[in-house]
């Protein structure tokens, strides 16, 4: 473990008590959930953050297992310091229904049968997901509001049924690379998926648990498959170009002979290690049968949204591409919802969400944390009260080297601010009263504002500081530009 | 059969003689070649139109096989009055070497073996593939020129290697929706469609011939997922949305619940039925190989091609998109090549090259025709002569509708020509000789200039007939912009 993160960490389980109803009609029960979590829950349950994962994901977000070689899959936002700092944040990741990393899927044991689900696993939705999610973060963790939801590509469709399905509970919600709506192009390629895993006379109907003979090969090509629309052609190209494998001449055979060929492959053969053949048919299904323009279209789907929202795409991205991220903002916008929309530069295509670190990190702590003044705020300012002269100001600005000084009464109350460059007005008047100087009516702002807010406004009014001011009138402190673009810069 | 096309027509066969070298440096005896022509070879073999198929293609480019049930491939744009205009031209198709449509491949028998090849079949490029081709056309047909080679797709590529293999045979050329290089991201596709057949247990090596027990799960796999690629996610959309197949209401279970999962399923079902898994392996990889930029960069791998070229793209087709066939143009530009580019708009996706029936006619056969004015012009045209008057004229006009009267001598010599709108200056100026109204200097045009010459004059001298001269200068005919207007409204 290289570590500026989070450290060790293990995968949780939480069984859930009682039924849960799904949208087929059909229900489960014993359901138990694998998750984990990072960062402390506060005492009044307001700073937790979920996660949603993707297609072949886990609970395992972030921070290391014991002689991992790598890091959870969304470390690189995931704490202290990071967009989900985990010393505001208590974060939360867990597995799907469905899936196969811990969480009740295919693979688990039918409590009515002894034995494992394999096909009689009934067909879950995005909503069913989202719905036990939420029964662990109310039931496990006893919390009546998110500050956020979270997730990329299929973790997008969650984020985006959370806002749906529990408008309430759900504060801010980032759905980044995603659709709200499966179309048949998206439909196509996880069908021929399935339909490489059915191919394999090893699936066997989904009975394969008791043998040690899985399907690997099915499962591994609809992998590979699923793998090219992850990546952008320009990436492709940029990554391996016509480069050939560990050799100098085509080899006129059909041993690899090109480097995607045998990046692809190892793709494959390694997905089938950690992933659940069934699980795949199952989650894949679930993504097919997402649409919230189902009852006519999204802006009448996403018509209860009462989330703040930051859709995020990928420039490159020709699985999830641009329009259709676009299109939910443009359906959440006639619906009145405080959305906004950034998009992220990057050869990668789809697969962005996972690697755009700075970015990434740039635009999900500026929308959750929106910094406020206070967060950044200069509080030790070198003030001058209002009988000095400008000797004593010019003085003070060498010393303490700043340009800005406030001007302040007995009682701590601003009266006014003088910079260096009205020292140059003093000498040119030659005046050596400070009163006669200074600038009487400064801009101000409180702890409180956004620091986004004032950094438009010391754009717009072509100034460099601003006093921070209480609600007593008395100085507080001070912000400069150049204390906010430290923050920008941290990334 | 419907038709007004080029009828019935059989599949032929050529035994070429001798050994093939292929690239790989191996080679193949007793190759056979699978034909299929449309139209008679003129007698100084001059009207040869070579097509080229595309990945699983085959000979039967147009009319029908008894008792079909659809025409050849291509036959919207093969027949009397279509683009490859069999009236004119003599079109000779041939399936690929390696496939498995008549022509060698590894389904045929090895001489050396008795046995079918499987995959003792050498690799094969599209280099060798056109080599083949070249025989048939030197040796089957005694024919030393190509007026055309065109193909689209995979057959792109052979009408380039064709360009550059033989410069001097090939006088024009059109490659149509087509790479000069495969890229890693084709390439990818085509790997996964492989592994999909190296993944079925039934392809055994390749050696599956002698059983009845085909890979066909794995070849089926391998076309649903490239047929994706054939189609653009628009035509997706507007063909099947997210409509359900045969139901009213989503089934929860595995069966197919989209029409686009029913559809391609189709696709994969049917092509299994027609075409040989090995095949598939070979003619992929020689797909894969493709590169004319391996000797540094597309302008030195297509600096010898003499012929004369038209790039056609589909503006909605993301395996062989815009970009890369316009890398063609400029390469081509580049080595002074006269070449001209154009763009099918459609939304069908790579597709359109074998669907848009209306631009293609026009497109292709503006380029192969060049239709000369002795095409089109009105050779039956009323005249006066020198010694008319105006009253004449205008009857003359009156009774053969028409506004142009060519005025001639007695040896049918052209002197000048009279319009319609001179009568009205005969009536205002009270003049009733011919002479004194009709125009002398009369721009003309001969029966050998191409009609997008003749239609570029009329536009800049904003006229709407001229008079056809031969070299005595007698007058043979007219050309009218009407007529020229009927050439484009034919398709």
């Amino acid at each position: 473990m290289k570590d500026d993160g989070v450290g060790y960490v293990e995968t949780q389980k939480f069984d859930i008590k009682g039924t849960i109803e799904l949208e087929s009609g059909k229900t489960l029960d014993n359901v138990t959930v694998a998750y984990e979590t990072y960062g402390k829950l506060n005492k009044n349950k307001t700073n937790a953050i979920l996660i949603c994962h993707a297609l072949t994901g886990d609970a395992h977000a972030a921070g290391w297992h014991k002689n991992a070689k790598k890091p959870g899959w969304w470390d690189i936002i995931i704490g202290p310091g990071k967009a989900l700092d985990t010393n505001k944040f208590f974060v939360i990741c867990s597995n799907v229904l469905g899936g196969c990393k811990g969480t009740t899927g295919p693979a688990s044991i039918n409590p009515e049968t002894g034995e494992e689900y394999g096909m009689d696993f009934p067909v879950i939705t995005i909503k069913d997901m989202v719905n036990v999610q939420k029964v662990l973060v109310i039931e496990c963790f006893k919390i009546n509001q998110l500050t956020a939801v979270i997730g990329g590509s299929m973790g997008g469709m969650q984020v985006l049924q959370w806002m749906i399905s529990y408008p309430d509970i759900v504060k801010k919600a980032i759905p980044i690379a995603t659709t709200g709506r499966s179309t048949p192009q998206q439909i196509a390629f996880n069908a021929v998926g399935r339909q490489a895993i059915f191919s394999d006379p090893k699936w066997n109907q989904g009975e394969y648990y008791k043998t040690n003979d899985v399907p690997k090969s099915g499962l591994s090509v609809a992998r590979m498959m699923a793998h090219i629309t992850y990546l952008s052609e320009e990436s492709m190209d940029l990554k391996f170009g016509r480069s050939l494998q560990d050799k100098n001449e085509k080899s006129f055979d059909f041993e690899i002979d090109f480097q995607v060929e045998s990046y692809l492959k190892h793709q494959g053969t390694t997905f089938v290690e950690r992933f659940d053949a069934n699980s795949y048919l199952y989650i894949t299904k679930a993504v097919d049968y997402f649409d919230l323009s189902e009852e006519g279209s999204l802006i009448e789907g996403l018509s209860n949204v009462k989330s703040k929202v930051k859709i995020i795409a990928v420039d490159t991205d020709w699985l999830y591409p641009v329009e259709q991220n676009e299109a939910l903002v443009n359906a959440l916008a006639a619906n009145d919802v405080n959305v906004s929309y950034s998009e992220l530069q990057s050869p990668h295509g789809h697969d962005a969400f996972l690697l755009e670190e700075g970015q990434l990190n740039f635009i999900i702590s500026s929308f959750l944390s929106e910094n406020i003044v206070a967060d950044l705020m200069k509080t030790d300012v070198p003030t001058l009260n209002t009988n000095s002269g400008v000797r004593e100001a010019a003085e003070l600005m060498v010393k303490e080297q700043v340009t800005h000084v406030p001007i302040v009464n007995g009682v701590n109350e601003l009266m006014g601010i003088v910079t260096s460059w009205d020292l140059s007005k003093a000498i040119a008047n030659d005046t050596y009263e400070l009163d006669k100087i200074m600038t009487k009516s400064v801009r101000s702002c409180s702890k409180e504002d956004s620091i986004i807010d004032i950094a438009k406004k010391l754009k717009d009014y072509d100034i460099s500081c601003l006093p921070v001011i209480g609600e007593d009138k008395k100085l507080e402190g001070l912000i400069t530009s150049e204390l906010i673009s430290h923050l920008i810069s941290k990334y």
